[in-house]
């Protein structure tokens, strides 16, 4: 084993803490939280899926390495819960911290590569950011109506955060804005969500 | 919701199950079986992190794609352990009636697309198919490396079956085959694999 090779093999067994990296989200059946590895192919396999939907001029096979090394920055940063105002103070520093620890690690220009990936996702310029930042909203947001809600009764979330949450798939996925706003609807309905937009 | 986009995504739901199946293999803490769409996942970044060890005129985002695929049949037929002799007799049958199940829950073109990226996988007769083959090989001999020989150990899994296991790592990956080499010889030494070729 040459340097090289030793070094992307270190690298791809730090990528296995994904595993260990537990979301607020839980899985369909609401049996457990869902691991960022679990969530990362899942974003990954509906941008194959919803090809058609992307916004016009997406590299779908760009969107998929987006989706595939968008939250890689967790492993040392940590998941911060979309609605905690407080972690998400420093969020922008740990993350950076983060990349410099750990894109690092493959030889350079491999990690240069994939900390654009990331870099890309969290600036949502491009079209594959946008279609992916929209895919990053949408799958919770099923997860969180198979739960009950699970995410929003526990953060006491009000309906405005969402709407607000999920203004990138109504911006660059708007073929599934309906089903979002049929479903906030059902959540408003059944007290899931508090309702500061009366 | 027309009924094209409600179909997407309720197989994109269905997929979710991918992270009730669980793998033989453990995570790299040794703390819990890894599951298939954590498996997929770090399969499809592998697939980008080693693009230049991939057989020559590998379409890498298209192994991508076969990666991210390539186990979806599991969620109706299950993980079948590949050392496990009696429950491969019937492996191709369960697989196949899990994708006829699986695969038309999508509009029928998706359904035909994703399919493909199974179908290829399995007759690994492509360069994408022989990358994707080699990386699923090595993955888990990694982490099966890591966790202290958990799998061979508990399977009593002789070291004849791990090279044959391991012949696509040795045929289409052979820049990591060295490293292959030297963590048989470790686990022979340590006892972790039954040694029926002196």
């Amino acid at each position: 084993m040459d340097d090289k090779t030793n070094k992307l093999l270190n690298f791809l067994t730090e990528c296995d803490k994904m595993k260990n990296i537990k979301r607020r989200t839980l899985i369909a059946d609401g049996s457990r939280q869902e691991t960022d590895a679990e969530h990362s192919w899942h974003l990954a396999i509906m941008a194959v899926v919803l090809s058609e939907y992307a916004p016009q001029g997406t590299n779908i096979d760009r969107a998929v390495r987006l989706a595939l090394a968008h939250d890689l920055v967790e492993i040392y940063a940590g998941d911060t819960f979309c609605y905690d105002v407080q972690a998400n103070k420093d969020k922008y520093e740990r993350e950076e911290n983060a990349a410099d620890k750990l894109f690092k690690l493959p030889p350079k220009e491999k990690g240069e590569e994939i900390r654009a990936y990331w870099n890309e996702f969290e600036e949502c310029a491009t079209p594959e950011a946008k279609y992916v930042n929209a895919l990053d909203r949408l799958q919770p947001f099923i997860n969180n109506c198979l739960t009950n809600g699970h995410t929003w009764k526990q953060g006491h979330v009000r309906i405005s955060q969402v709407l607000k949450r999920m203004d990138p798939v109504k911006l660059y996925l708007p073929d599934f804005w309906p089903f979002v706003q049929e479903k906030l609807r059902w959540a408003i309905d059944n007290q899931l969500l508090i309702n500061d937009e009366i």
